[in-house]
């Protein structure tokens, strides 16, 4: 049965996404009740409550559902043949902040396009599967794509075990979460002994490209590479009535110094550099700040330019520090680098993108979409380094996310799931 | 009985000092016992063990102990005739990172005052105090000078009653936490209803200038001025990945400008401008931060120059905000400034400075002693707007304070209890 003829059910999905957002809506922008962004840490309770309406919705289309050592969820509708599955994946937790289609609008469409075999009577030649990877955000546990890259071998489930969240008054680790909530599965976490065969993910932009050039799909081609690192400042615990300004060692002075710096150096070098926490003690009114540390979130488009940012980083922020509080007779202070996470650059499968973009232009004409890189890493990251991938964008308005104003038209998602259907079935029947 | 005639027991000052550090003895810098900070938060648990430690002490004096609604203890040991007691008043609680003698140097010195008296059999003409101030730090309840101020009818108790702690991860009120540790009095916290004649202040001067001057004993003769504010800075939630530098409204990157344009302020108009708390949201690695809140301390040895740092500071920090994120498509910020508290630049007592200057130069010469102003507020600014009040500075080692190695040696502080005994019978005898 050729793709075209497959019947959709218009409006399912949108229906879906705003039903599946009553597991953590919040932030309400608007009046309508689908106005609201979504909060939904990872392993949090309300994670646990969309992962079990997950489970049950899949298993009614008759999928076997694996649930691996951390947490990732595989959904797997049969095909004609046994093999690998053909996966679509990407994931349903959240930002605190966040809105209701950043992961989500791929994980449900991924849904919407089984049920749509479901109705049709459809059978792919091979397994086609679901996945939804645990978080992928790095919010609540300061690691973004977490669970897909010890899928992908990038990282052993050992070490992520042991994070700690940063969201919880009370920091907990990710093992403890998993097992509160009921998701430490028996599969291993490993693309050997859970293969699959392929990843396709559909994703909002979350960046303002595909609206200021009008176009409706992205044909993501790779994604820039970025690194976290944790910055920590240490200077001395003075009184700030009657420490002269030359002899301080204000640690948050030079920590403001070097978050005003680091945007500086992603200017000169055409990168992206942004500090999105920063924690300091002893957190007095009057006492100066003897020790700050800092989030530093580096991207460039390729990993040579982004090995060139953290080196000016690193040389800057180190001059910064010696120099002290800025005159002759202040104190050095110290600064130090903890390396937490990077994704290097990502080029994305030929095969894939072809069957995306045939997909699209067919779907909306060749003027209508672009191809394009990505500025925010995704699951597909870890994917890519082990099997062939390909990703679609649909437009964000505005180009927010991480927001809870975060949106795309109903029609926008609808275009995305279907082009993610068609490129689905071509490399099925590839 | 001439003040010279009193024997004194040398070295029983410094032991109580050790002795009480045992209240919340904390982050060791030494080998020693006694090598530690102390810390001891304002109506915690730890703060309420010294409070009633002190009630025992000056119980077993003779004292009557009154302790008034905002938990201000006065002990008064009885003189020969009745009236308004001549009182030694200064703080035992601590900041988070705090030494051993902040405040306490200053109403343990007056507890050896009374022991002195009792040791000697010695009666003053009038009743002789010592105060145990609540809450002078701020650091716990972001408000120094706390409860003398509201006794001083600077402030209302209400006005204070409701004031949340910032220390604890579940703020509670100091109400709550008055009752709590059982120091919510029925004494009026009034200088009228429960009025004393004069106030002594003896304080480390937690700065450098006695120090690198050799000086013996400060005759402080007044304060600078200062003023907090909490600075709000919005901008807006967006991904670290996908929103170009040029499009961003980050609250931290405006935030930084701030705190490094404040320093700068603060060098041209030779005065203090200091940052120690700041909270940002949503504190998330890969979001660009919506809300900054910061703590602003500003100084100025005279009201004037204080007014001229905050017009200045207002003028520039709107102008950064305006600005944006440097460039001409980036989106303006807000910012806000909340008002906190201000302390006016305060003139001593001549009275009062005349009895702490004979004292101190007829025991250590006038060439080791020298008239100055204090950098930090103390409670004897609150009580100096309705009393007679004079004050005393001991030199700290390396101008060190708010911070556990905060150190004095064990003649410098019976220098200034011995300045402190002398002055106050000085006082009782005018
Ligand atoms: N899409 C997305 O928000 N991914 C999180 C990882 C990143 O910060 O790029
Ligand atoms: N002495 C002292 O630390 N006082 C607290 C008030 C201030 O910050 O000056």
């Amino acid at each position: 049965m050729p793709a075209k003829a497959l019947t959709i059910a218009p409006g399912r999905l949108i229906k879906t996404i705003h039903e599946t957002a009553q597991f953590g809506a919040k932030f309400a922008w608007g009046s309508a009740s689908t106005e609201t962004g979504v909060c939904r840490l990872a392993l949090s309770d309300e994670d646990k409550k969309v992962k079990d309406w997950f489970y049950e919705e899949t298993k009614k289309l008759g999928c076997e559902i694996k649930i691996d050592e951390v947490g990732n969820m595989f959904a797997i509708y049969p095909g004609k043949n046994t093999g690998p599955p053909t996966c679509m994946g990407s994931h349903l937790d959240t930002q605190p902040t966040g809105g209701r289609y950043d992961g989500i609008l791929g994980v449900l469409s991924g849904l919407e396009v089984l049920r749509t075999f479901k109705d049709n009577g459809f059978t792919p030649n091979y397994p086609v599967g679901v996945i939804n990877w645990m978080n992928e955000e790095g919010a609540r546990f300061p690691q973004s794509l977490m669970a897909s890259s010890v899928w992908a071998g990038l990282q052993t489930k050992e070490e992520i075990y042991k994070m700690e969240s940063v969201t919880d008054s009370k920091p907990v680790t990710v093992k403890h979460e998993l097992e509160r909530i009921g998701y430490l599965g028996d599969i291993p976490a490993n693309y050997e002994a859970n293969p699959i065969a392929a990843h396709f993910e559909l994703h909002i932009e979350q960046g303002p490209i595909l609206e200021e050039q009008k176009k409706e799909i992205g044909i993501v081609v790779g994604v820039q590479a970025y690194v976290w690192y944790n910055v920590i400042v240490k200077g001395k615990a003075q009184h700030t009535g009657t420490t002269p300004l030359n002899s301080r060692a204000d640690a948050l002075l030079t920590a403001s110094q070097m978050v005003v710096k680091a945007n500086e150096i992603a200017h000169k070098n055409s990168g992206l550099c942004s500090v999105g926490i920063l924690n300091l003690e002893p957190a007095v009114a009057n006492v100066i700040p003897n020790k700050v540390s800092f989030t530093l979130d580096a991207r460039h488009e390729t990993d040579q330019g982004l090995a060139t940012i953290i080196n000016e980083l690193k040389e800057e922020f180190e001059l910064i520090a010696e120099k002290g509080n800025g005159s002759k007779t202040s104190k050095p202070l110290k600064v130090e680098f903890e390396h937490i996470y990077t994704s290097p650059a990502v080029h994305f499968n030929e095969k894939c993108i072809q069957c995306v973009e045939e997909s699209s232009n067919a779907l909306f004409g060749e003027e209508n979409c672009i191809k394009m890189i990505s500025g925010a890493g995704h699951d597909s990251c870890s994917t890519s380094a082990r099997v062939p991938t390909g990703f679609i964008f649909i437009p964000s308005k505005d180009g927010v996310s991480h927001n809870p104003e975060e949106y795309s038209t109903p029609e926008q998602c609808e275009n995305g799931f279907k082009t993610l259907l068609n490129a689905v079935i071509k490399y099925d029947e590839l």
